[in-house]
């Protein structure tokens, strides 16, 4: 099979609504501050209507990581789900013309195109409540050997786990990936996603259905049930062959069985919104992985990527991230 | 008639779609730069279809004056026709939700919501290619006396002038304000806009049917049609009663009969998005008005209002106006 792809992406498609809240409506609402929650219509309905102006901007996690290889110049890929809803055209038109290859076609009928409602406290950190809708119907049926044997680096995030039919979905895309010896990533998603699949997902870094694993520190701390950073750390060496741990303003950390490298993170004037901090920051890593960058670069190429995302609203680059690392002397 | 209402707004219910672009995209589909253009679904259509990625965020120009009312801490209200459809449901959560008293039910049938594809160039100037939809729906029906004349402040845009119902709308309700002993202000809106209407609105000047007017530099050459600044003042000078001119960085000018006062704009460090600066411009100036200031500080908090608007994306406050006002000590 002939390489088209750097990186596809498989994930839920979300349409981000997006507002600046204070910490006591997180605390009224019973949300859990820098978490994802999923929930239903009823309780959509009623954040939307308790929540402040908002912006829709597109967004899911994977399909952000995969918008940020686009913005580097890799050749970027997404699979997922929503409906021909308003949102959904919203959600399609955005991933195109973000030079993202995306071909799944939308549901006509069933739920529809999936929200995530977050809540942006004066801190910058976001919290979120996802209406999965449409993006709970991936499954399998939407994953195809033709597009998923032609990339580098399949790219899946742990929130798949969460419906049976997505999760198929994943464990299908990986055997074709490996079949076609191609490389497959996964991000950890959320600290309280680990806690529901720890064991699901830990089986999949020992047994080498994984490759790379993505985590940041709270999802590792989860993943190995430790309050011990370092001890997280030390337990993932041993089970992972290629490993990075994101540590917000404190940089990142590439671990394999041989070493460990840290690397900076970039600085950042204000932090207006971490919405998307860890999806781009993959990004960046995975761009350099599939041009086979040393680890070391591609992970300053993610920490470009992070931090330019939480300097404005949004999930989403609005800088071209390939002139920004060109800027930086990271890319050629 | 008890008072209820310092300022309320008439005007197109739009929701924005906003997306970066450069300059040479303007000249390749033929868009005059910093104006706006009203365009059919077809062209809405091809214009979507070529634009970058987008975020959606409410919009409309006296929409976001009011909003900006409210965010001064002024009551507020604004009538305007949505369709019962994704977008018009995000229009009305988020006028609603930053305070605004909105009742306009919205439509069953006809054309969806209106939409405006802006597209902002590196300069951060905005060009506008407006989608009416069920914006210009709107008529005298939607304008009620309990409403209007429970406002000191009747706030109309020019943009109303372009369907023969909204104008009929306009002039309902401009009646109405004036049998109720209120102010009855208007906006120019756009040069081109100024350029269809010119007589028109040269008359509702002269006449007195506006008792305030807003407008910036390029529209009030347009409505004295010179090219030079000092005569189009001196024009409106002897037409107006009160009038209001805004030159981006050079700030603005309130006309009276009596004298003309300069005052300044404030200092912005970058310009990110120029859509929403003379609407927020004339909200602190409303504001100011409604409540009784010295026009020269009423028009510091409209400077104030436009320099928060164009350091982001978006046409809509997203600091609490009020707030900032009293850190500069214009409002106690």
């Amino acid at each position: 099979m002939s390489e088209r792809y750097d990186v596809i992406g498989i994930g839920n498609a979300i349409v981000d609504v997006l507002a600046r809240a204070e910490d006591d409506f997180l605390v009224k609402h019973g949300m859990a501050k820098g978490g994802m929650a999923l929930i239903d219509e009823t309780r959509a309905e009623a954040i939307y209507a308790a929540m402040g102006p908002a912006i829709e901007i597109s967004g899911g996690s994977a399909a952000n990581t995969i918008v940020g290889v686009a913005s580097f110049g890799g050749r970027a890929a997404f699979v997922g789900t929503v409906k021909d809803d308003t949102l959904g055209g919203v959600f399609m038109h955005d991933i195109r013309a973000a030079n993202v290859s995306f071909s799944t076609p939308p549901f006509q009928n069933g739920p529809s195109t999936a929200r995530s409602y977050i809540l942006v406290t004066p801190d910058g950190e976001r919290t979120m409540n996802t209406y999965l809708g449409a993006a709970q119907l991936l499954s399998a049926t939407e994953v195809t050997e033709a597009e998923i044997a032609a990339a580098k680096v399949t790219y899946l995030e742990g929130y798949l786990w969460d419906p049976q039919n997505a999760k198929d979905a994943f464990v299908k895309a990986a055997r074709i990936a490996h079949r076609a010896k191609r490389t497959v990533a996964l991000t950890l998603s959320d600290a309280f996603c680990v806690d529901r699949y720890r064991d699901e997902f830990r089986a999949l870094v020992e047994n080498g259905t994984v490759d790379l694993l993505f985590a940041n520190e709270s999802e590792l701390k989860s993943l190995y049930q430790t309050a011990d950073f370092d001890s997280a750390v030390a337990a993932l060496r041993k089970d992972a062959r290629l490993a990075v741990v994101t540590r917000s303003e404190k940089g990142a950390l590439v671990v394999t069985p041989e070493k460990i490298e840290a690397v900076d993170a970039f600085p950042v004037e204000e932090v207006v919104d971490t919405t998307g901090a860890g999806d781009l920051f993959a990004a960046g890593f995975l761009h350099g992985f599939a041009r086979s960058l040393p680890h070391a670069t591609s992970a300053r190429l993610g920490a470009l990527a992070a931090a330019e995302v939480i300097s404005h609203l949004g999930a989403r680059p609005e800088r071209k991230l390939v002139e920004l690392a060109r800027e930086k002397k990271l890319l050629p």
